[in-house]
């Protein structure tokens, strides 16, 4: 604490990213990063960039990244909304599109970023539980909102809505934002990106996706969101009121060259998606209990053993997992899906662990 | 407009920055580039980063980077705020440090961001005019505030104050932070830097760099503050509520290099140096007044010709230079030091522009 700090932030509590350790030989399955590299089509594309004009500013705009993205979607550029990474289109999101008098639902059990974006913002906010089920319940959000926020598929859950979901959303709420996270959608889940195209546009939905998970590109810092061009208009002024260079230029050109790469994406998400039904296998042999997953990860428990003490075993292995101390979800391990060399690795120090403890 | 925005953006009035046309064959010396490439250090770090490990988040904390910063400049670690370009830093600085009751102090002609932050904040300023030689004059700032903040050198006039300046304004200022933003400082004024070393460290200076300047790295993004560990743990919590991965694994590597690089730094800042003081001969020659400047631009006007005038002719003729319609150098062109072959151009534009006026 210091006096100096404007007093907004004093009751600040951060968001806690997952560790990203620096020990050598690590199976590191904690932030749901791609187990394969980026398109080599993106790192020739970065390579080509990195030359002497890096001494000028990219474009501000980023035009030809947009122009991409909305050809890929069917969509018009001005439909797209570029930020450095996911986690800043979000942040821009909350302020620009979020901040009202009524407060903004989300689950009790998601994306933690959110609730500390509102703290950021004086943003008022309801956590609306998941069914017993850890389901999202469309019911359950209709209530006076000032806008509605989850990730779909869900996270840390894994769960995903369909798209006929997300219309009857809409349909009931015309009053403020819907915004659906598409962090994890390119792995098995319905996207709402066509709700979008053509003159039906809804004026308040707005799709969140990133390029850190199914594009590989987590070190790279690149996120868009899609929607109205007035709701795409509206979070343009206030990036341009914090940041006008969000995207430098080896991100917009490493970025227009993953986009464009659909073979490879399809090849690389297709082998995560039979790895995870693997693994999925192999933990059910074991007595575990894994929530369905339409992402790159999976929530995972074991009725007889506490989900802190497999976290700590596997570390000790130098496996990591993530563990959330989150009520309901205490005794779960969130596993992001690696290689099926990296999930063998997993299988076999749990089996290990397990039969130690029998 | 859309009625799905926040009241507060409704009236936010966004920066604009310099533009960046995509004209073939310009002269370009209008955003305050430098003419030189980064040093080739910084672009062997980042080709070697160019791999399948940008699948991977980068540190959040950027451990490295603030280490190779600190030893340059003789301060610990703690000392050290990293942000994508000063803009960002300055966001979170505005958002994190000067926002409380008394309003915020800058000079009326400055870097025209300032307003724009404190808009989307909601934070209160009071811009206090130059004085007649278009100095900023200490004095003027002895009111209740709730923080202050110039560059310095100050932009777009280029005129620098000294570190015993700094010293005394300090002195007369413990209430609030005083903010210097030394992007310019390495082409002739004196840093306060050294200010901040040991342990006589003000609780209240900060001081703020951009890579974007004289290391040529405008293209990657990355700029710092530097101040007491506990100013700077402020503004760690304001980034680490809004987003935890500002600079991607490309940026750290390219910035590490480019900071360890001082050869190279000094061998390009003397050159452009050296140019500057050619071009304002070459100018005066003219008939151009010309502000003293201890940056990588100059301010310059002439008795007979209009500023916007010329800035027309000089586009036309396809040499890009900036010029502000802002009260008392509405009459000025703000010209970045290019190479000595961009310059001899500029002015040869000029002295055809000139010679078919007269």
């Amino acid at each position: 604490m210091s006096r100096f700090w404007s007093p907004a932030i004093h009751n600040l509590t951060p968001y806690v990213p997952g560790e990203q350790p620096q020990m050598q030989r690590l199976v590191k399955l904690n932030t749901n990063e791609s187990p394969y590299g980026p398109s080599p089509k993106a790192l020739a594309a970065i390579a080509s960039q990195t030359n002497a004009d890096l001494r000028l500013y990219p474009d501000p705009e980023s035009t030809a990244l947009k122009q991409a993205i909305a050809q890929l979607h069917g969509l018009d550029p001005r439909q797209v909304f570029l930020g450095n990474g996911s986690d800043e289109v979000l942040a821009h999101v909350f302020l620009g599109l979020l901040k009202h008098k009524d407060p903004v639902l989300f689950p009790d059990i998601t994306y933690s970023f959110y609730p500390v974006y509102c703290k950021l913002f004086g943003i008022d906010y309801t956590a609306v539980p998941l069914d017993p089920d850890f389901a999202i319940r469309i019911a359950d959000y209709n209530t006076p909102n000032g806008g509605i926020i989850f990730p779909n598929p869900n996270a840390p859950t894994g769960k995903a809505l369909g798209r006929s979901d997300i219309e009857a959303l809409l349909s009931k709420n015309r009053q403020s934002v819907v915004v659906i996270d598409e962090a994890y959608v390119d792995y098995g889940a319905q996207s709402s990106i066509p709700l979008l195209q053509g003159s039906h546009c809804p004026e308040n939905l707005l799709v969140v996706h990133t390029l850190s998970k199914s594009r590989a590109l987590a070190g790279l810092r690149v996120g868009f969101a899609l929607g109205h061009p007035a709701l795409i208009e509206g979070l343009e002024r206030v990036k341009n009121s914090f940041n006008s260079y969000p995207l430098g230029r080896l991100a917009q050109a490493g970025a227009i060259a993953a986009i464009e790469d659909q073979e490879y994406l399809s090849q690389t998400t297709a082998k995560v998606m039979q790895t995870r039904e693997d693994l999925v296998s192999a933990l059910g042999a074991l007595g575990f209990e894994t929530l369905p997953s339409s992402a790159n990860f999976i929530l995972t428990h074991h009725p007889q053993y506490a989900g802190e003490m497999l976290y700590q075993r596997l570390r000790e292995r130098g496996i990591i997992v993530r563990h959330f101390k989150t009520a309901r979800i205490e005794n779960f391990l969130r596993i992001t899906i690696g290689t099926d060399e990296q999930c063998k690795e997993l299988v076999a120090a749990l089996t290990e662990i397990l039969s130690v403890r029998n």
